[in-house]
C-alpha cells in the first residue's frame, strides 16, 4: 500500500462537493489539497469551519476561487468537478484539469455518458485524457447507477432480453428551492405550460445518456429514441419545506423515455419526481424489470437517496479511476463501483 | 469489429455446458470449436444432434473425451470450464488450458474467490495466466453475482456502511435427483444429521467466498468467519418432480454464515435451499439490506434462476475477460457484467 494518501481537489462547493468532503474528510487514504468555487460568500473560508468538522490534516483548506492558482500550488492527482449538469459547460473545465495532469471525476448528469449528446466534445476529452495519461469518469446516482449501470449488471446473469422497463419514483421533498422552481412544484397547469414552453422547467437530465449506455453496454443499436416531460397534478394539498401545491396544482413533472434496442427490445425509463409522494399512496423505490430469460424484477425501495447516493458514487469511484487505463471512462467501462469502507490506498492497484 | 468469431471451447457438457453451448448458438459473433466430456453416453455425439438445434457452422462439433487433443486441434480462444465445484479438483485443468493459451472462465464455486479457500493455488493461477498473457475468472450465479457482487455494487452509491445483510431464498423444486441427495431432501432429522456428520450433504459452496470477496472489495479486514448447516423442517407434506419430504421430515439446508468486516460492519448470509417453498407462504426472492448512508433495500422476487443465471454469466463474461490484462481476475476487477444482445465481437477492445 503507497505511504501517501490520494491528493484530491474539488471544484465546486455546493450540496454535492460539499457533502463529498464531508465524506472524504470521514475516510483514510485521502488528502483535501484543495477546493474551488466561486460563491463569494464562501471563498477565503476554510473548508472545516463551513463544514463544522475538525481538521484532521495539518494543513488548512481555504476555499479559492483561482482554480489555476490552486491547481499549480496543490498538484490534486484527482478532482472532483460539481460544477454543471451539461458537457458543454464541464468540458472546457475538464479539458483544463486533464492538461494539469488531474484525473477528473464529474457530476455533470451528461457526462455521465457524453457519447450521447456531445460526441465531438466527447472523443476530444478522450483524446486529451490519453495524451495526458488521465481517466476522466461521469458519473452519479441517475444516470450513473439507478437507471442504467444497475440494470446493466443485472442483465449479466440473462441469457436473453425481450424488454427493459426501469423506474425510479422519487421524492423532491428534501430538495430546497432552486428544484422545486426547476421542477415547477406549485405552479396552476397553464403557468407550467408556459414554463415548460420556454424551457424553463428543467426535469431530469440523463435520459438520453442512460438509455445509450445501456444499449453500448449489450452491443445493440439503438433506434426510436424518445423522451416527454408531463407534469403530475396533485389530487389533495401537498407541502414540504421548500414546496408547496395546492389540490389541482403541478406537484412535479413526469419524465419518461422509450427507445428499441436491435430493433426489437422495448426499453421504457419512467422517472416521476414530485414532492410527498405518500399522500397519495405512492410507494417511492427504484424498479427495475427485465423480461426474458431468467426474467428479474428488482425493487429497491425506498429510492435509492439522489443527493448521499451521487456523493458517495462520486468518491467511491476514485481508486477504480486511478486504476483505470488513461482515456475518457464510462460506469459500464470501469469495474464495479463499491463503498471504501477500509484505507482507500488499499483499492489501488500497486503493479 | 474484428472479423473471426470468438473461438470457444467448452469442457464440460452437463447441465450447465450444454445450457452455455445453447447460449452461445443463439448469439453472434462466437464459434464453438470443441466440446470435451468424458461421459461414454455422449462422446463422439454431434451436440447439434443432442442439442436438437441447428447447426449454424460449417463444421460439425463432435464431443471428445480427449482435451488435449481437443485443444491442439481447435486452438480455443476462451475455454469455459464446467466441472468442479472445488478449486483443487478445477486447478490442473484451468493451469493446462493457460499452458496451452487459453483464457479461462470456470463455474467451480470456489474459483469465485480461490484466494479464500486456496490462497496457494490462486496466486499459482495468476503466475501462470500471466505467464501465458491470459485471463482466468471463475463466476456463476452464487457466488459470482446475487450474494457478492450485486451487495457490493449497491453499496457504490453508499458514504458508509453500518451492516450487510444478504438473503437468497430459493426453491430446490426444479432441480434433479442428485441435488435432492446432496441436499439431503427427504431424510429425517437422524439420517440427515448421521449424513451430514459423514459430509455427505453438500449444502451451499460459497459462503467464505463471497465474504472475502466483500471484504475485499471494501477495503476491509475480515474476522469471525463462521458458517453452519441446518436442516429445514417441513411443516407441511411436499413433493417436486425429483423430491419428496413428508411433514416433519427434511425439505432442504438452511445455510448460514456471518462475518465482521472491520471489526464493526456485521456481515451475514442467509441461504436456506428448499423443495416447494410456497407450500409454506414463503417467498423465494433475492434480498440485499445495507443499514448505513443511505440505507438500500433490494429485492429481486422471485430469485433469479439458479441454472439459467450461471449459463448466462459465464458467457457473458467472455468478451471482459478477453479485454482484461493478464492473471486471475474475479468478479470485482472487471467491468459489471451484462448480456450479450448484439454480435459479441461489438464488446471487444480494439486497441
Amino acid at each position: 500500500m503507497r505511504k501517501e494518501p490520494i491528493r484530491v481537489a474539488i471544484w465546486g462547493f455546493g450540496a454535492m462537493g460539499s457533502g463529498m468532503a464531508r465524506m472524504i474528510l470521514s475516510k483514510q487514504g485521502f488528502d483535501i489539497v484543495g477546493v474551488c468555487d466561486m460563491f463569494p460568500e464562501i471563498v477565503g473560508k476554510s473548508i472545516f469551519a463551513l463544514l463544522n468538522v475538525p481538521n484532521p490534516y495539518k494543513h488548512d483548506v481555504i476555499i479559492q476561487s483561482d482554480i489555476e492558482a490552486l491547481l499549480n500550488e496543490n498538484h490534486p492527482e484527482v478532482v472532483l468537478c460539481a460544477t454543471d449538469s451539461f458537457t458543454k459547460g464541464a468540458y472546457p473545465k475538464i479539458k483544463l484539469l486533464l492538461e494539469k495532469g488531474c484525473h477528473v471525476i464529474s457530476t455533470a448528469e451528461e457526462m455521465a455518458f457524453p457519447q450521447a449528446n456531445n460526441p465531438i466534445l466527447a472523443a476530444s476529452l478522450d483524446q486529451i485524457a490519453k495524451c495526458h495519461q488521465k481517466v476522466v469518469l461521469g458519473t452519479g446516482v441517475n444516470p450513473g447507477m439507478m437507471m442504467d449501470l444497475l440494470a446493466i449488471a443485472l442483465t449479466g446473469v440473462m441469457t436473453d432480453i425481450e424488454s427493459i422497463e426501469i423506474s425510479r419514483i422519487n421524492s423532491l421533498s428534501p430538495f430546497g428551492k432552486t428544484v422545486m422552481e426547476e421542477q415547477g412544484v406549485g405552479l396552476s397547469l397553464p403557468e407550467f405550460h408556459a414554463k415548460k414552453q420556454a424551457g424553463q422547467i428543467a426535469g431530469h437530465v440523463g435520459f438520453k445518456e442512460s438509455t445509450q449506455m445501456i444499449s453500448t453496454a449489450l452491443g445493440t443499436k439503438l433506434s426510436d429514441f424518445q423522451q416527454n416531460m408531463d407534469p403530475i397534478v396533485t389530487k389533495v394539498d401537498r407541502e414540504s419545506f421548500y414546496g408547496k401545491a395546492d389540490k389541482g396544482h403541478v406537484c412535479g413533472v413526469a419524465m419518461k423515455a422509450s427507445a428499441i434496442l436491435d430493433e426489437r427490445i422495448p426499453l421504457h425509463l419512467n422517472h416521476p419526481q414530485q414532492i410527498e409522494p405518500h399522500s397519495e399512496g405512492i410507494q417511492t423505490g427504484d424498479y427495475i424489470h427485465l423480461k426474458g430469460k431468467p426474467a428479474i424484477h428488482m425493487a429497491i425501495t425506498p429510492e435509492v437517496e439522489g443527493g448521499l447516493g451521487t456523493i458517495a458514487i462520486c468518491v467511491n469511484m476514485i481508486p477504480h479511476v486511478m486504476n483505470a487505463k488513461p482515456g475518457l471512462k464510462t460506469m459500464i467501462d470501469l469495474p464495479v463501483p463499491r463503498a471504501i469502507i477500509g484505507d482507500v490506498r488499499q483499492l489501488l492497484e500497486t503493479e
